[in-house]
């Protein structure tokens, strides 16, 4: 149902400018919206689509204030207002209490009676799911795991004994939680797998994306701290450690061992080695291969632009033959030494 | 059961060569084929093993048809022939209609008659599957979501609510459909989540490789156009579109907002940013990571080939130093310009 | 239960220095141990710790023994004999025989009495389970799949029709054997499927990952040969051929009808492109693209180290002027020719 703009403004905590009381029922795009939506501006370059919009009301900042007359809402960070203004237009729809009769729930299980267990899921011995978790249709969840409160896992989620996710959690489906991490001694050309004892303990508020996998701990455990984010498709092997407030966007990986920092950001498909240390505020741009421990927070970059085939097969070739090129260049300047005084401008040999 | 060879040539269209009586049962490659089998060439590379192939018939192009004697079907696209040639000899097995009586199928949902619902799949209220679709063991379809007629769905897929598949779908084990897209707004260092209210919408005859997340849209769909191909482990972002017969292989990446064209190819592992724009009839070769928009068709490559390791730590070492050789250019050409009039033989400064 | 280091000693083949006596319980760490635990030392940079470790016994190398006078393990491969003690002192649980009330079995399985088949499992027509098999939750086995004795699937495994695991396989939640390989043909701008006939065929003792895919035939079987060791998120392509005790790290990619040796160490993310030959003891760096095949053992590498995001912004820009840089070089070569005898160190033109 409808919230009137006034009532939206005061609990997203915005402030409000124009008629508070047209009702908004929904968010939408500047282009698509209607009277009863609210649209958004978070980059100056849309400016233009301010004019022909036909929403209702719509966030702004207060450069943008002034660049149209419709009601709206006013803030420095008009996108986490718009992300608080979605979430009380369309929250999401509680699951209703209670084990379905097709779930099949392990001697032992201790789930609380406002949590909703959905058809064809399996609680393994031992687990404990909390006040008001959901839990999707056909998810397994391991002996003696744990779902804190308010969790949602989503259909078809695996989580493997003992591991633990904390309060808040979101966990989208294919996820698998407490794998095996990748571990295993080689003796006279053949593998010995090592047993895989530790869990994986994961924080307050985090969100695990589709098909996403956390391997367990060699021998400790592989820790995510609250309030990271990660997208789809992400690898994190045993023992790593991210840091709070860390997002990973989709397809990246982490290799065994590695520390992840605090409010870290890392590319779609960046990929990390093992045993790496990576400080706090550190960002690391997409397809981006991290294979050094980094000190210094900022941003790192390590991409290659591509080219038209044909130019690229000229541009390879040359690449190649890079090793070359230092040589040519230093025998030219043992050439010109002799002609002229040194005129290279930075210090290399 | 065998199909005489010109039944075969008049039912997928080719030019029939020789004895139209050999009964083929199957096809095999060249190097296995009995002769109760078809084989193929399509690279002209391996015309040697036409001579030696012991298959009872062969499906070669106008360029080949001399290079043997054995019974044939011609064709200018020899590999659409032996397509259309497996599919008649390796029909898919219809599963029996009716809806497995372990399957849990919420409120409201349509089922139609000839459909199959295999064993432990939960369809979700109102959901709606069409004539003839097959649905494999332990899938779950979300509410309100829907499937197009004559679709197969192996076990173990996941579609979220509100998503719809068009006609003759084929997604494969482990795909996901529909998962939230990766949105949140950053606030004091702590992440608010962002609804995702938009759905995923896929054309007719489009198929999903096991283990594929597409996300569903923030506001507005995720679109997935007619004829798509895409294969196992691909990650495709909220809000993108993919144009119709776009085909694209293993582990590729596609940031979220970002259009793709049509008949594109993309190469496996390939990324491409978000918030782009990929032309119509663009090829992205194998693990190319694409972060500006491509207006003109074509291929694009951006990749590095391997060195020993030895040879690619000098090569590595060069490469770093690379800004400092263009400093060393400019001032050996400052020396030589004193000397010579300029024979660069490029625009460069 | 725990047991003393003496019998360790001997089961898994170490020397024994100082007290047999010493009940161990468990493996940990250096630093975690207590008086229970055995820790292990493998990295001589981590010498330091065996001073302070408070762990009952430790497993050292020959050149690390006299570190320490805790009664200990030596052993020339200090990993193997941890290995081996870790399966020692945490030995898999043993699941209960017995096949599931809630578990939907097709016509004309079948599964040995010793086999454990889990809550919500379906096993298709025809298929067949070893002895001492242990199937998790919710896998779906397809007909005539044959799963070999011993062998462990987790939660949510997905096997298709007519693969074959050997003896004493491991494989991971989310993993996906013998879904369709990615062929189709083209004919006026559309795709046509090209039926998937083969079968996926893997080994003995081999390991699969949480998410891994590997895709079945075109015609031939994909084959995954003895001791293979597959982290998660791996996708193999159609008709490959994976050699004995070959390692794949996370994420890695193989398309499809590529044959990678024996004794391979394939790195996280790497990706191998199709229809390549990778010789016998190979190692492929994390992230490197291979697309040629390679003839000699050794390793290999192509990876870019990341810059901070300003650096590489300069550096990408030479970067793409490198074809540039050549021509200058050429230039000034010519220049220089003509005052003095050429003193290039190497062949280049």
């Amino acid at each position: 149902m409808p919230i009137p703009l006034a009532d939206l403004a005061q609990r997203v905590g915005a402030q409000l400018q124009g008629d508070g009381s047209v009702p908004i029922a929904r968010v939408a795009t500047l282009e698509a919206a209607g009277p009863d939506a609210i649209a958004f501006l978070t980059n100056p370059r849309y400016r233009g689509k301010l004019q022909s919009t036909r929403a209702g009301a719509v966030i702004v900042s207060p450069a943008s204030a002034n660049d149209t007359a419709l009601p709206k809402l006013v803030s420095a960070n008009p996108y986490a207002v718009y992300a608080k203004v979605a979430i009380l237009l369309h929250p999401r729809e509680a699951a209703p209490a209670g084990v379905h009769p097709s779930a099949v729930i392990g001697q032992g299980a201790r789930i609380a009676s406002s949590a909703s267990i959905a058809a064809l899921c399996v609680i393994g011995e031992g687990a404990v799911i909390g006040e008001r978790v959901t839990i999707g249709p056909a998810c397994a969840i391991g002996a003696g795991a744990a779902i804190g409160e308010d969790s949602l896992l989503h259909a078809n989620v695996t989580i493997y004994h003992q591991c633990t996710l904390g309060r808040r959690a979101i966990v989208h489906s294919g996820a698998v939680i407490g794998a095996d991490g990748f571990g295993m001694a080689e003796e006279n050309g053949r593998w010995i797998k090592i047993p895989q004892t530790g869990r994986v303990v994961i924080g307050d508020d985090v969100e695990i994306g589709a098909n996403t996998t956390i391997d367990r701990g060699a021998i400790e455990d592989t820790v995510v701290e609250d309030d990271v984010k990660l997208d789809n498709q992400i690898q994190i092997g045993h023992n790593c450690r991210i840091g709070a407030h860390t997002a990973i966007a989709g397809c990246a990986g982490i290799a065994g061992s590695t520390r992840i920092g605090r409010n870290c950001k890392i590319g779609g498909a960046a990929l990390i080695g093992g045993h790496l240390t990576i400080a706090d505020d550190v960002t690391i741009s997409g397809a981006t291969q991290v294979f050094d421990s980094i000190d210094v927070p900022g941003m790192y970059t390590g991409v290659i632009a591509p080219l038209p085939h044909r130019e690229w097969r000229r541009w390879a070739s040359a690449l190649r033959r890079l090793t070359t090129f230092e040589g040519r260049l230093r025998a030219l300047e043992g050439t010109a030494r002799k002609e002229q005084p040194d005129t290279r401008p930075d210090g290399e040999p």
